[in-house]
């Protein structure tokens, strides 16, 4: 399977480490917008492109890996490479994805290629265990928790206060919250009493702190709903202690059966990662396979993790699957 | 969606109360090798019939659900109903899959029906677990724990021994186990490291309880190769407090990413059931739905949970499953 990487960002270093471990994959090229020669890669012997060359190697790649972001890049990218290319991407703005999948669903199908998007953990596995949840136990409550992880867009927004140097925000789930909903009892919980959110800032020298954390405290939509604790730190700190990208997560589904609804059941899935990107980036590669082979069968258009039949997923063919794994 | 039930036992009882809550789904009737009229079931209006009445009722089935066992049951009854009916079993003996599997597609396409074979949580819903994480951490170690929840095997086999008039037995994971697990380590556990069992047992009047706590403790396959503690007490607390069938289980991945391997993850899928039996008949509901549905695109032959597209299982359609569920 002959798999491409266009935008090399964190997500494309991750789809490019992750081949390696796919003995049925190979990295055939990585296309950038930037001058190619600019862009060094971590995987000896793999070409890198400019986007303008993509066209060209349209016969060389079997599955092209759409690395960009949701925000500007995915909406243009994947509806174009659609008509040309099997593609996958990790579409994630979950209000406008009816509208992207329309989108890529007319160019796939155009083109007569298989397109999954929306693809990685959230939107992608835990979509999928909220399925699954709510299908065997229609009679329960979904409850979904974010971390302990690194949100880069509250990074951000702290980054952008004047008097930050740089910062890293982590979301934390409430361990009351996650006892209250695994205990059965379906408690109704406010923004607040599912997470906190935990700042490390560094401050330049001389910057107004107490200016700072209350701007961070209070900033709408990021902050102000939720409890929040700012820790000013050094750089080397945040350097040494802060460098990585970890998250996870929860997705609990509490339901009841029985006559009387007398009995509860609790489906608990939850992820733990050092690596979002590289998680993503291998949950990517999952479902490039998959697309691989409802290619080969003829299929095309746009399908979401939802559609997809879960052995499609794995390297080994059925009878083994059903041997080994059932 | 025209459901009938073979088998009245447990299980059996579990889909009759299943069927409520899934407003697609109509219990038509529960057949059983017991005379008829003695059967009395829970939902007023649904008829017994005697299993030799089913053929005739072939046309006012969309789905049958065998509710019997897999030692003797379901081996005969799967390849012979799946002539006849779409079926769904939860054939659990997970050596002879492939040789049932094999069974039910030729009776299956022979048929032109669809089968859906060893569906419920183990085999089920943790095959399909092990299958995801697999498939997206290739390198890695799976880990699966059973419990904490009552084992009808290990019961029985205590039952058996001179001088015990009753007893419950639960399998029960080693907390310490879990941790190693979960610390991305890979331990290599043993079968005494990895469970400990728990008694409860109601001894005759006048038996000899440390010679029954020994042949516990020592029973081969069953108890010698675990920490076993046994409690003897009296019938009246064996009903009082050990009445239910709770059970439940984690399926655990660890596996690493990187180019160095260096990113460490935990891909964790847990269940805490207050019901065995009627959580499991909630899968099989959710599969018999697929199940009518590859029927009606005139799809034929055995699957597992492997094979079934996840949009299958729920109610709502496409659509609105990438709206709400995405």
């Amino acid at each position: 399977m002959r798999i491409a990487i266009l935008g090399y960002g964190n997500l494309g270093r991750g789809v490019e480490s992750a081949v390696r471990q796919n003995k049925d994959m190979e990295l055939v090229g990585v296309f950038t917008r930037r001058a190619p020669e600019s862009v060094v890669l971590r995987t000896p012997g793999v070409p890198v492109f400019h986007t303008d060359a993509l066209l060209e190697k349209k016969e060389e790649i079997d599955v092209l890996i759409l690395c960009g972001g949701s925000a500007t890049d995915l909406p243009v990218q994947t509806p174009e490479m659609a008509k040309h290319f099997n593609v996958i991407d990790s579409f994630d703005t979950h209000a406008k994805i009816p509208a992207h999948f329309a989108n890529v669903d007319a160019a796939a199908k155009k083109g007569g290629k298989v397109a999954i998007i929306s693809v990685g953990w959230d939107p992608g596995l835990f979509s999928l265990n909220r399925l699954y949840a709510a299908a065997i136990l229609p009679e329960g409550a979904d409850y979904t928790f974010w971390g302990k992880g690194v949100s880069q867009g509250h990074s951000d927004a702290i980054r952008r206060i004047e008097g930050v140097l740089d910062a890293k925000q982590y979301t934390v789930p409430v361990p009351a919250a996650l006892d209250a909903v695994r205990s059965g009892e379906c408690p109704t919980l406010s923004t607040r009493e599912k997470h906190t959110r935990e700042c490390f800032v560094v401050a330049a020298e001389g910057a107004d702190k107490a200016r700072i954390e209350r701007e961070i405290v209070t900033m709408p939509n990021y902050f102000a709903d939720y409890d929040t604790t700012v820790h000013f730190i050094t750089m080397e700190e945040l350097k040494r202690d802060h460098a990585g990208i970890p998250h996870g997560g929860k997705v609990i589904r509490t339901g009841k059966t029985g006559l009387d609804k007398e009995h509860n059941h609790v489906i608990e899935y939850s992820l733990t990662l050092d690596s979002n990107p590289e998680f993503t980036s291998s949950v990517l590669l999952a479902y490039a396979r998959a697309a691989y082979r409802l290619a080969q069968k003829g299929e095309c258009g746009c399908k979401t993790v939802l559609d997809i039949p879960p052995a499609l997923l794995s390297p080994q063919d059925g009878e083994t699957l059903r041997k080994t794994l059932l």
